[in-house]
């Protein structure tokens, strides 16, 4: 099948589930839910959760176990974004090529979305039908990912970093390792731990996950660039505004591709120890990480 | 053993392991987890990890068990509380007698060292040694307890309530059962299920748990208009400054009181399905809530 076609299939079935692991409308204070409902559906790649669910096939599980976990892996993805997006954090007015959720909705409720979001999601995953011990380790390793030790690390330095023209390229990397790839690697070993995948399975998927995650993060570097606004939804050229270094910084624009191709040609180097036939899959993936223009 | 004394004890015990429960000093981005490290220990009556412990061995439990699930609620407490300080928010400045977390690390870095400790949270109940069964279901309990169905949408009725005089009592329930009664009864419920509680003593530890969240949060607005700044430790009559409906609004300081006192009765009730001897700390919590000062 055509990765085009495929990753369009599994985004309108992530966009239409999403809203299932919403709980009812409250009685009172029904802003929160609106904006939690806005930002979760207004748009977006859904990689994380492709990510996940390619993953646990990939090892030989069947999706549908995943789900619940792939749900958790955007409401996470939505959460940092929203924060991500604050006055007091980058300013941001335009994402995925609408009102970001504290322009349309004000900061007190986004602050709040954000935060109902990432409660939600470790609520989803433990209200799943997987074996507790299944639904403690996928939590365990998103936790992780997302929190002091990863995620919310990178935008803390992220922040520090910007508009200081001495960030090193081993603090450079540092960043986006937590702030990008955390999550991103995450998703891709949570799939396989839910999949059923054995200690030397996780070990590959977890490799692939942190070389598609840097390669990731380099692109949208010099999409910031080199992109289309149009097709990204997102202001270009922020970065530089903002006077933040970046991998464009340290290797140009073709020098930035370049290193994202040789981390995602390590990446499929990986996931040799899968059959061919499965592989496939998550080798097309990596390679549309560094072909994307948005 | 008086119950001034048991308290100041608990605290102690909980204020010196908090700190072990978080990860080490990372390589950047160190003001993100100075600011983790300042909100967690500034202070705190400790309440809910305290009710937790309390919850496990009134079922019979050992309370090594409890100790991850206690530190994970006070996690949660704490990043409420520093989300709610914000400017977007509450804008407070004073909390426990210091400066609030933005006032002192910025607005940026006080939303991730929330987003930090909530995340945090999960971790450490998911790598605790507990099984993996009772990690699971204290995780569903917290998660729904602290997000959109629990803390989080109180939070959200809270400020949209702020400024209107026609908040209706039912309203003003609504708010507070979310925003304060939810973690409180998890703290309970959680202890319980840790301990090894029956359905039925769950069910008691439920009822109990409403009730005493009920009257803290009368009391809570009690003191904020009877009550002495310096023993509170936050700046007293701002909810009058704020235009702010409360239980002092509808019943005033005297009828609040006996409302809180009545609530506190029941929550007593609801423990006779326990030993005597047993039930008599959390019979005494629920005293303390409603005589405390501060």
């Amino acid at each position: 099948m055509e990765l085009e076609v495929y990753l369009k299939e599994r985004k309108a079935y992530i966009d239409g589930i999403l809203k299932d692991f919403l709980p009812d409308e409250p009685r009172f204070g029904k802003k929160l839910y609106e904006a939690v409902k806005y930002s979760l559906t207004v748009g977006g790649k859904r990689l994380r959760p492709i990510l996940c669910l390619a993953a646990c096939e990939v090892v030989g599980g069947g999706i549908e176990k995943a789900i619940p976990v792939a749900v958790a892996l955007e409401m996470i993805h939505t959460y940092s974004l929203i924060h991500d997006d604050l006055p007091a954090m980058d300013n941001d007015t335009l994402r995925r090529g609408h009102p970001t959720t504290w322009k349309k909705f004000g900061e007190a409720t986004a602050i709040l979305a954000g935060d109902a979001l990432l409660n939600r999601a470790f609520e989803v995953i433990a209200d799943s039908s997987l074996e507790s011990e299944l639904k403690v380790k996928v939590i365990s390793e998103i936790g992780r990912a997302s929190g002091m030790l990863g995620m919310v690390l990178g935008q803390q330095c992220d922040i520090e970093a910007e508009g200081r023209n001495d960030v090193s390229l081993e603090e450079l990397e540092f960043i986006h390792r937590h702030k990008t790839g955390a999550l991103i690697t995450a998703s891709v070993v949570s799939g396989g731990i839910v999949g059923g995948g054995s200690e030397k399975e996780l070990k590959a998927l977890r490799g692939y996950g942190q070389l598609i995650g840097y390669a990731f993060q380099i692109i949208d570097d010099v999409l910031d660039v080199a992109g289309e606004q149009e097709k990204i939804g997102k202001n270009v050229g922020s970065d530089v505004e903002k006077g933040k270094v970046t991998f464009v910084t340290f290797y140009g624009v073709k020098g930035a591709r370049k290193k994202a191709e040789e981390s995602v040609n390590k990446a499929i180097e990986m996931l040799e120890i899968f059959p061919v036939s499965k592989r496939e899959l998550l080798e097309k993936i990596a390679r549309f990480i560094v072909e994307r223009e948005y």
